[in-house]
């Protein structure tokens, strides 16, 4: 078990689960021995991403394990939204984009909360700041948590910087923003499951 | 009245006072109408900072008028730290460098809190990131800060990333750091006023 395990909130939705796997990956980059991790199933639309871009989903864990140094949370910082157990553990950083609640430690931290779309615009800038490039998959990842937060860029808490990062990326990753998101939420949408029975 | 008012805690300290005033001036610099302000006496230690520098204290401040539009916190997150009527503003922003606890919004903000010994590093930091070059002023007013949460930089709390922003403000303000600090900490401990009747 890594030292360091990097999560998003229960119920995961795609900016949770690819900004867990993208973050541990600068993580190591910059010498973290980091894991990511998932609290509950991938759903169709994140599974759509994983295999479009060929990357594994993390590891599912219940709670966090006694020889766990430290947890940083992705995409939440509401301690309800997060692992069972988070009073136990130490976080030593919150990556995220939302309101801040119910949310307390004992010791300083890296807390890093930005008025954007996206948690994944927050690591793509990330990237830069290290001088880290973002490599073709985790570009895939980043741009598929952006377009899956923001409703394809037309949600009202999608700022400029989304909308920019998601450009950048989708170069990156080697596809069309337009029709790559939209097959993504289709996939997401998909009611195949339920209408075999309807 | 500006639209946004930037303040440290209650019981100002050396590094709530003088990171008011560099934040508003950076906001300022970066196309914001920002003011700095302080919600309580400018102590001795402080004063000497801003004595020896040339910059006047920031206004002070029981609570936040209704035409304000928004607040900055600096160098403190806790609500019973801050102003009176912290409840009833928008935070627009916080940097700070304490442990996050009785802190909440309704919507999401910047929020920007690093282990590190002080505010002023973290303000260091932001000039850099954000292309902007700190005034001989500006970097004694950091210094100072830095000089006082870090006890001449000996406090355990104390970051190599705080010695070499004090290091690198010390040269552009154009003090040497150790005779500066001490000299500042020596003002602060200043005890004639009591001592006339000891
Ligand atoms: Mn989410
Ligand atoms: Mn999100
Ligand atoms: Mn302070
Ligand atoms: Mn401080």
């Amino acid at each position: 078990m890594a030292k360091t395990l990097i999560f998003g909130h229960k119920s995961p939705d795609t900016d949770t689960i690819c900004s867990a796997l993208v973050y541990a990956d600068l993580k190591k980059e910059l010498g973290t021995d980091a894991e990511p991790m998932r609290l509950g199933p991938v759903n169709k639309e994140t599974q759509y991403a994983l295999d479009h871009f060929g990357v594994e989903a993390p590891a599912y864990m219940e709670k966090v394990d006694k020889d766990v140094d430290d947890v940083i949370l992705v995409d939440h910082n509401e301690f309800q939204q997060s692992v069972d157990n988070i009073n136990d553990v130490r976080i030593s950083e919150v990556i995220d984009h939302h309101r801040i609640s119910n949310f307390e430690t004992k010791e300083p931290l890296y807390f890093r909360v930005e008025p954007v779309g996206c948690t994944a615009t927050i690591l793509n800038k990330m990237h830069k700041e290290n001088g880290v490039v973002v490599s073709r998959k985790n570009a895939g990842l980043l741009l598929s948590a952006i377009m899956s937060d923001s409703l394809l860029l037309q949600s009202p808490t999608c700022t400029q910087v989304d909308v920019d990062a998601a450009h950048e990326l989708a170069d990156i990753a080697g596809v069309d923003l337009e029709t790559y998101g939209l097959e993504m939420l289709k996939a997401g949408a998909d009611v195949s499951d339920k209408s075999a029975h309807d």
